[in-house]
């Protein structure tokens, strides 16, 4: 990383020295199992101290194996910096486990990822750039972490234009509602701030992690893309990829990617990813695919050639791990880190610690559920936050931080004061669970009903017309 | 790996096991050197002595730690199969080095990679196929190794065609005679066989590999590739291809690419190339991207969307390895295994045992040479096999099988009865090291003059021409 003030290591980034610590904390380790010279062992328990204080120097951070430096070098304005990554919430893009009921602990992930709350301050100023009030997901903190967002706002007051990267991974046909959280985020940043949106498919990343053959995993490509383009996307403004197709068919997007694949070792990726060397080579190279969006050089046909357009990357954060790498390596091939938006997670209807999963059809709602199956997944599925009994929910009224149907609503429900005025009532008791869910219920009934009158609407050439590449409406 | 007959281990292929003997022998080795307990060592060991037995049974080859399964699997014709890789010679894709100065035991290596011997048989069974005299690196011994040429004309015989692929890595605009050899040799089989070539220039490779720009990488692709069309290929026969630009233009060849990067493990390409955990991701992907075009589906364009039209490589011995890796995936992936044809090394003018290096002027013959430079070199630096004084040359000859002059000439001069004179007249005496240079001189001067005014002949148009993506001369 060349931000990196420390000057301890020479040229090493924060992320070279985390591998030399932990390779010289096996070696101290090994040498004690195998009973070595003590003046070997103390030569060794001596270069790993000093190498200790010089990642303490350089990062800000105390050392702790298992736990990559965050990239809030040097300490942040978001309090001290991380010593401790010894939360039980697993994240990383794969897994997503939370210990609580609640969920998992945004406010420690944020410091154990060493990203930036999104606080009053940069909502206020999001509001004064874009001249419009800040998306509800916005408001109620369901985008709740950032990356350098200041920067991109400070370049727009310059009228210095961004793009906007998201990406989904298509693993099966079904999509639920939670997949449509950063698609309808996207499009309102889209809406006010009037740039291009590049929105990659992983198909190859589900062909190497998933049973699947290629042709299953590009099918779900075009099937997801009917979904999102039923979001409402402009076609003018946007460019929709697949990986199988993109890799293909733009040599610039390939160069970009070896210039990633240059610049990261396994050794990183092994630290980032969790890989171990029983995974195919394709898994361990892939990370390289998901950076290279980040670039605008990766789309000369959108950009012209040009390669210093930054990018923000509105996405859920167990997917920061992908962009850390990317803007560990970025400035190392010459590039801009791209700036990011995290979400927290969408909940299961069992609870906001369990894991939806598309195989499951009882764990979310479905794009494709009809009224009726939405209805009684809602009453017989929708964790409740309420008391056992109507007398006892009258008495001491429902818990809104873990009832699924009320959490539903702060993702769905757009008018303030009405979400403001279940929450007053239910957890004074005078609104009752069932109550509740008749209220999401009616929510999602039109809104999924909608979205399939606009997925119907969205034809194979509509679908074509998004995928082709193609300059868009915007000059660079 | 799907041709192999043993069954102790399930549907483990020969590379998979020999990973988890080698897993097993670090067990092993770590239970003992951290003391453990005796019944768990005992365990440990009798595991490992188990999979040494399944592995002898599905092999026919003894487990040998750093020696990976050879493709001969039970015993083959060329006599028992290895059992031991301690020959001191070092062959990879990055690393030829030889202890003798006679250069690399080829014999050796024939067992040790598990390939056939090119004898007599499979000689005279190209001559009688292709209805032509075989060529003199053929006859000399010069491709000495095969896999599997027997199938590729079997099925010709039947009417079915093949295609050949062969490579090379464009690591800077210097390309000496060495490196004209399997470019001759293939356009002698294209000839014979008529049947479409492609040519892979892995500038991927050397950006990965090299301290060199994307950039300068793909100039080299440009300039080696007038090199190569300057060896007198017919446009309409040949696709040369940029790894930088086809990866970028053909959803087909990345498919496949992502193919074999499913199906191979960190664990085997450090098994097969050596690779380590600080080596970039992109080095760890890379064989996928040398296997491919091994693959027709890989060109679409050329085959029509054919996948089992059959490949043969002709290549030298040190990528031997790439194709080992190719034809263990090939089966798991439903494709077809390439067939191979080897080459032995083109030595150095220093000798044998020395290696050519593109940045030493006087360790080859550059193709962009004077004849003055080429008689220079030649007499300046070939390694002699000749004796000290005249007298004693006289009286006791020369030594062809060491000296470089006379090495050359097996390759260039194609008269197979003055070769022989020649090597009668230097071995009796009568041929001094002066005189037999002045041959290798006189000629060298004309074949590298004409190669200079041919490549005079070639325009970037037409190196244009030879690397676009497009249907040949052939219906498939």
């Amino acid at each position: 990383m060349t931000d990196c003030q420390g000057d301890g290591e020479g040229t090493m980034s924060p992320m070279e020295l985390f591998e030399k610590l932990n390779a010289q904390g096996e070696k101290v380790r090994s040498l004690k199992s195998a009973k070595a010279e003590k003046a070997e062992i103390d030569a060794a328990v001596q270069l790993l101290l000093k190498l200790k204080v010089d990642y303490k120097q350089m990062t800000g951070q105390d050392y702790k194996a298992g736990c990559p430096p965050s990239e809030n070098l040097i300490v942040s304005n978001n309090g001290p910096a991380a010593d401790d990554c010894d939360g039980e919430d697993l994240v990383d893009p794969w897994n997503v486990s939370a210990s609580s009921t609640k969920g998992v602990d945004y406010d420690k992930l944020i410091v154990r990822f060493g990203s930036s709350k999104i606080d009053k301050e940069l909502l206020e100023r999001i509001e004064k750039v874009s001249g419009q009030r800040a998306h509800h997901f916005l408001r109620r903190g369901i985008f709740f972490s950032h990356r350098d967002m200041h920067q991109i706002l400070d370049a727009y007051e310059k009228h210095k234009s961004f793009y906007l990267y998201t990406g989904r991974g298509p693993s099966s046909e079904a999509m639920h509602v939670g997949h449509l959280i950063p698609f309808i985020f996207t499009k309102w940043l889209q809406d006010v701030f009037d740039i291009p949106l590049v929105i990659q498919m992983t198909d190859d990343e589900k062909y190497l992690w998933k049973d699947l053959t290629l042709e299953e995993c590009h099918r779900f490509t075009v099937e997801n893309a009917k979904d999102i383009i039923a979001c409402g996307f402009d076609v003018n403004k946007t460019f929709i990829f697949s990986d199988l197709d993109y890799m293909g068919a733009s040599p610039q997007f390939y160069r970009n990617v070896v210039k990633v694949q240059k610049h990261v070792t396994f050794n990183q990726v092994k630290g980032i990813f969790g890989f171990t060397d029983s995974d195919c080579i394709g898994k361990i190279s892939f990370p390289a695919i998901q950076a290279a969006p980040s670039f605008s050089s990766s789309f000369p046909q959108i950009f012209g050639g040009k390669k210093d357009v930054p990018c923000l990357i509105p996405c859920a954060i167990d997917q920061d791990p992908y962009f850390r790498m990317t803007r560990d390596v970025a400035p190392r091939i010459g590039l801009l880190k791209p700036a990011l938006l995290h979400s927290t997670f969408f909940p299961a209807l069992q609870g906001a610690q369990t894991k939806m999963s598309a195989s499951d059809p009882n764990s979310s709602i479905f794009l494709t559920d009809t009224p009726k199956q939405i209805k009684n997944k809602v009453n017989k599925h929708a964790f409740s936050g309420g008391k056992d009994t109507v007398e006892e929910h009258r008495k001491y009224g429902g818990n809104t931080e873990v009832d699924v149907s009320f959490l539903y609503l702060t993702f769905f429900l757009e008018d303030d004061e009405k979400l403001e005025k279940i929450k007053e009532d239910y957890t004074s008791g005078a609104l009752l669970t069932g109550e509740l869910k008749k209220i999401l219920i009616e929510t999602l009934q039109p809104m999924i009903a909608q979205h399939q009158e606009r997925r119907k609407q969205v034809t194979d050439e509509m679908v074509q017309q998004f995928m082709t590449p193609r300059p868009l409406n915007f000059k660079f």
